[in-house]
C-alpha cells in the first residue's frame, strides 16, 4: 500500500512528464519537414522524432525523480527498477493522427504494480487537455476548466456510441466480430486514437474496441476509464493489460452487451 | 468590386457571428442531457438545441450589422437580401461529432456573391481555432498563435493523406469511387467532420473526399481552402458550390490525380 505521500510523488512526478512531452511534441506537431520512418516494412508505422524526443524527455525526469522505479516505453524498451511499480509510456500515441495534424494523439503515462496499472494519464498536448485517474479520482482538465470523469449509464446497444480508430479493426475475423457489435449501436465514429478512451472516461461515448494493441497503448486508458467508473477488458473478459484485442465501455451492462455480440 | 472598408466590415462581422457562436455551442458541449431530435427518420441527422441557438445569435448580429445581406442557414433556411451577397452558415457541422464529444465539429460561416463564396470561415470552438480564408489572405489562429494556411505541394497520390468523416462515403458507387483513391494514397484517415478540410488549408493532409455534402457544409470550406492554395471542385472536376459530391486538394496535380481515380 502506498502512503499519501508515495502516491502524491506519483501524481506530481507523472504531471511533469506530460509537461515535457507537451513541449517536446508541439515542438514538431504541423511543423514543416516532419518525418516519419518506418519500424516495420510491412505495416505502416511512422516514428517522428517527436515520438523520441518525448520519450526521452520522460526519461530524464524518472530518471532523477524515480531511479528505483522501471520503465517500460514504446520507443526505447524497458529499464527495469526495484521498487515493483513500473512507468509505461507511450510518447505519442496515434502517430498516424500525429502526422495528419489531427488533435486525437495523445502521451500515455502510467503506473503499474505487479497486478496492472494503478494510475493513468491520457495527454492532448495541442488542446491542452490532460485526462488522469487513479488513486479514487478521475479527472480532466482542459480548455473548459476542470472537471470529474464519470461514465455513462447509456443501458443498451441500441442507445450507444461506438468508437474505433481504424474501420479495419484487426484480422479478418477481428473486423467481423466489430461488425457484429457495429451493426446494434445507434452511431460508430472512427479515427480518435487514444483520444476515444479519453472521450468514454468523460461519459461522452459508450464504447471503444480496438484490436492489435500493443500494453503501452491500453495501460493508461485503463486506469483513467476504471477510475471514472467504467470497464476495460479483453474480448473474452480477461485482463486487457497487456495489449491485444481491447473492450473498453461505460458500465458493465454495456460491456456485457457488445462482449455477447463480440463472441456470436 | 468591394472596397478595403467592406471588406474589413465583412471580416469583423464574420468574427463576431464565430464569437457568439462559440459561446452558444460551447453552453451544450459535453454537457450532460444533450438531447438529439432526428429530422428525418430514414437517416441519423440529430440537431440539437445547440445547433438552433447557435445560428440564432448569428442571425441576430447579422440583423444588426447587416441587414440588406440574404442569409442562408442549416436550420432556418433563406433570408432574401438586396445587396448580392449571402452568408451561408452551418451553426454545427458534424453534430455527431458534436454529440459524441469530438473536437471535431466546426462552426462554419462564409459569404458568397452570385459566384460562389468570397470568404470562409471554420471555427473549433473547443480548440479554440479558427481558420479563415478569403480578400487574398489565409489564416490559422489556435492554440500555437496566428500563422499563415498554406496546403502542400505533395506531387503524388502515393504520398497523400487523404480524409472523410465515414468509411461508407455517399451510394455504394460513390464509395467504390472513394475507395480506388484509397487504394493509391499513403494513409485514409476518418471522423474529421469540416476539420479536415481545415488541415487539408493548413497543409497537413493533401485530399478530402465525401458525397453527399449540403452548399452550407461546402462554400466556408471552399474559401478557406482556395485561399491557401488548393483547389475544390465536384468529382467531375466543376463547381462544388452546391455540395454533392466534394473533391478538396491540396494542389492541382493531386487534384488531377485524384479525380482519375474518382472516375476510371
Amino acid at each position: 500500500m502506498l502512503t499519501q505521500s508515495e502516491v502524491e510523488d506519483i501524481r506530481h512526478t507523472a504531471a511533469a512528464l506530460a509537461d515535457a512531452a507537451r513541449v517536446a511534441t508541439l515542438a514538431h506537431f504541423r511543423k514543416p519537414g516532419l518525418t516519419a520512418d518506418t519500424k516495420e516494412a510491412t505495416h505502416f508505422d511512422p516514428v517522428t522524432i517527436a515520438d523520441r524526443e518525448s520519450e526521452i524527455a520522460m526519461r530524464d525526469i524518472l530518471a532523477r525523480r524515480r531511479p528505483d522505479d522501471a520503465i517500460l516505453g514504446e520507443e526505447f524498451g524497458l529499464k527495469p527498477g526495484v521498487s515493483g511499480l513500473t512507468w509505461v509510456l507511450d510518447p505519442i500515441d496515434g502517430t498516424r493522427g500525429f502526422l495528419s495534424g489531427t488533435p486525437t494523439w495523445g502521451v500515455l503515462i502510467s503506473v503499474a504494480d505487479g497486478n496492472g496499472p494503478i494510475y493513468g494519464l491520457i495527454d492532448q498536448p495541442y488542446i491542452q487537455e490532460r485526462f488522469e485517474g487513479g488513486f479514487g479520482r478521475a479527472l480532466v482538465n482542459g480548455p473548459m476548466g476542470a472537471s470529474v470523469l464519470r461514465t455513462r449509464s447509456t443501458p443498451d446497444l441500441s442507445q450507444a456510441i461506438l468508437l474505433s480508430t481504424f474501420p479495419e479493426v484487426g484480422d479478418d475475423a477481428e473486423g467481423e466480430a466489430f461488425r457484429r457489435v457495429a451493426g446494434q449501436v445507434r452511431l460508430v465514429r472512427y479515427g480518435m486514437d487514444c483520444y476515444g478512451y479519453a472521450l468514454l472516461a468523460a461519459g461522452q461515448v459508450d464504447l471503444v474496441i480496438e484490436a492489435g494493441l500493443q500494453t503501452y497503448d491500453v495501460q493508461a486508458p485503463i486506469a483513467v476509464i476504471e477510475a471514472a467508473g467504467g470497464v476495460v477488458t479483453n474480448w473474452q473478459g480477461g485482463s486487457a493489460c497487456q495489449g491485444g484485442q481491447v473492450l473498453a465501455a461505460a458500465n458493465p451492462e454495456i460491456h456485457a452487451a457488445a462482449m455477447a455480440y463480440l463472441n456470436a
